[in-house]
């Protein structure tokens, strides 16, 4: 196969060659083959300095990464059928975990597919895509995952900022086949309704699962409180396993409408209620009413989008975990999550002792959970693993 | 109460303010309180070098850590009272996750006892005590477990290295009740017999029942290698989830019968064989043999047990995990523990990663796991934590 090459700088192969799949900008030998000279999405051979064969990259001239591996193998382009064997590797490791089609069946980088996420609801998928490269072979995508899942329907849900940087439109739209307005799935036997074209991401965060499985093994008859819950992931699972009662807080009207129907969907409506407002409001509020919980769960969006908010969300974790630990009775849990890669597990723990330390409470770390194993983390590449979950047993000595 | 005190020097009190336990020998103003007054294991009132009481600590003068705190209330001694008050708060904790009595009842620091450990297996227990302090209270220790548990039987398995920094004697010695040579516990629905006297430890390791449930969770129609088996609680937790085949390795003969009788205990017996020999011997034969497996499970001993044996201790590290890596099949799992608390969980994945770019292979990290909440890390003392169970994937891109 004959492509365009990209050649490298001296040494700026070494990444490449540890494992990593990234090119920066700054990485290119733009004297011997210029960006400029490059389209959105094109297919290029990395080569190093000395000529050598790196692999087959998508490229994207005007981001910072401005190229990201596909393969070690130049023979291939990546096309139809390179997408279905690396479709059938993704859906291997998924079918060995799970027992239901309900997970994230491609994620990024980890599964070689940089810039595709797709996630699987049954019969209907919906995927992102994150590049130009990606959505050059959109139709490529689709008929691939005909063949591999055989979907009654296809959703593409391009929403997400990260495709601004690559130039490309904002749009939700139905390829293939039919998409209801929500979907069903079942996550440690509870069902949902997750609404795949309004909601948030795909319509659900897979990524919690196991963390989710961790919090039904304690939650019989405890009360609980599950801020941030969107349409009730955490909640709703301790509801499933036997809470008592089930409060769940989000800002969005129709995210607690979610939580209300998927309650009645499981037939226990009557132990969940829903709180509307601001989490920090409505937890300071419930302070002032000396509400108290056995858990409380805290699944914040990512407060730390960029490097540069590191310091305003570090403290934004610190203020809603210490006001997470005050809602909690005698002997409770606190079960603190955050999705922000750029946010070190070992920040999040010194938040939950700092608070801890200063309402003078103990604090054991009973586990700690990351994301589930349809997220997996590319040995080489520490940037796909984001998600935290610390699980605290808070009381007085 | 009036006890006698042990003042540190300026500054020396900030880590314990923080929350942590421990009192080094260098920490002590031993002009104003010379350690040599003190007898072993005395409990003392510790204060600051402006005289603030800083709490209660159990001594033990020839040491590093020379006292380690017990509470923070000095005008209670550690008695049974006490004892009976955190064996319950502990108890809580156990009772709150796991529906049989089979568990770490008591994790030292992390349950505010520092040098004391104690196993449960249904109503026997096994007690480690690893300080003079503890090993003066032991009748209080027993008492109090009397009233909390009402075990039939407890046993003192004081054989291990760490009493020996304290000039405590070795011993295994049955002090209340009948203690059989072997308890039957249940882990992840598979029973096991331990045997409490002439084992390892206690006889058994709850700490990795949790990651032992995750391997459950694929294992079905897998074929298993269980390395450094001991009696099996890795490959006998795979036999009940529908392993095909199991063999367990350890160099221990009695281990090997262990796992036959638990494999037997379990009606299994006929998925599962015995390898004897030192894990490299027999994985390196095994590669000569072109034995294959689904999944490679390695739980060493501690390689590094001391920070000068790190260097070797890591290698020794990579070298199984690329052994272990070797044997497994096209699309196989590698489960790579570590019980060493001086390698950090950074290092053990770049040892798998480098394994697995050395033989060119895709490596995924589909879990990771810790101790479970009956070894809850003391969110103060980062050295409560030292377990570590890595999942990956490996396969051929």
């Amino acid at each position: 196969m004959s492509l365009p090459q990209l050649q490298l700088k001296s040494q700026a192969d070494r990444r490449l060659r540890k494992g990593h799949l990234w090119i920066y900008s700054n990485e290119v030998d733009v004297a011997a083959t210029p960006l400029k000279s490059f389209s959105l999405g094109q297919q290029v051979e990395v080569t190093s300095a000395g000529g050598k064969s790196l692999g087959l990259a998508l490229i994207n001239p005007n981001n910072l990464i401005c190229a990201r591996l596909v393969s070690r193998d130049t023979r291939y382009p990546l096309d139809k059928s390179l997408f279905v064997h690396r479709f059938k590797q993704a859906l291997s490791l998924r079918e060995s975990f799970f027992d239901a089609p309900y997970y994230r069946l491609v994620y990024g980088d980890s599964d070689l597919l940089p810039g595709l996420v797709i996630d699987r609801f049954g019969a209907v998928l919906v995927v992102q895509i994150a590049s130009a490269g990606m959505e050059a072979l959109r139709a490529e995508i689709v008929a691939a995952l005909i063949q591999v899942i055989n979907p009654t329907g296809i959703l593409m849900a391009n929403e997400h900022s990260a495709r601004e940087l690559e130039s490309l439109p904002l749009y939700t739209e139905v390829v293939y086949g039919e998409v209801p307005e929500q979907v069903e799935l079942i996550e440690n036997h509870t069902r949902f309704m997750a609404p795949v074209r309004t909601g948030q991401k795909t319509g659900w965060f897979y990524d919690h699962r196991l963390n989710r499985a961790c919090l039904q093994q304690f939650a019989k008859g405890k009360r609980v409180l599950d801020v941030f819950s969107y349409i009730g992931g955490w909640g709703l699972a301790a509801a499933q396993a036997g809470a008592s009662a089930v409060v769940c807080v989000d800002a969005s009207e129709s995210a607690l409408a979610g939580v209300m129907a998927n309650a009645e969907l499981n037939g226990f409506a009557d132990r969940v209620s829903a709180e509307h407002g601001k989490a920090i409001q409505v937890m300071k509020a419930m302070i002032e009413r000396s509400e108290q919980f056995d858990i409380v769960v805290l699944d914040p969006p990512a407060f730390i989008k960029k490097r540069k908010d590191h310091k305003a969300g570090l403290a934004a974790y610190r203020h809603i975990n210490e006001l997470g630990m005050r809602l909690l009775g005698r002997d409770g849990v606190l079960v603190s999550g955050s999705c922000s890669m750029h946010l070190a597990t070992k920040e999040l723990e010194e938040s939950i002792t700092g608070a801890a330390r200063h309402l003078d409470r103990q604090a054991q770390l009973i586990a700690r959970g990351s994301q589930g194993p349809d997220h997996p983390v590319h040995s080489c590449i520490e940037e796909t693993e984001y998600l935290k979950a610390l699980f605290y047993r808070v009381y007085h000595a």
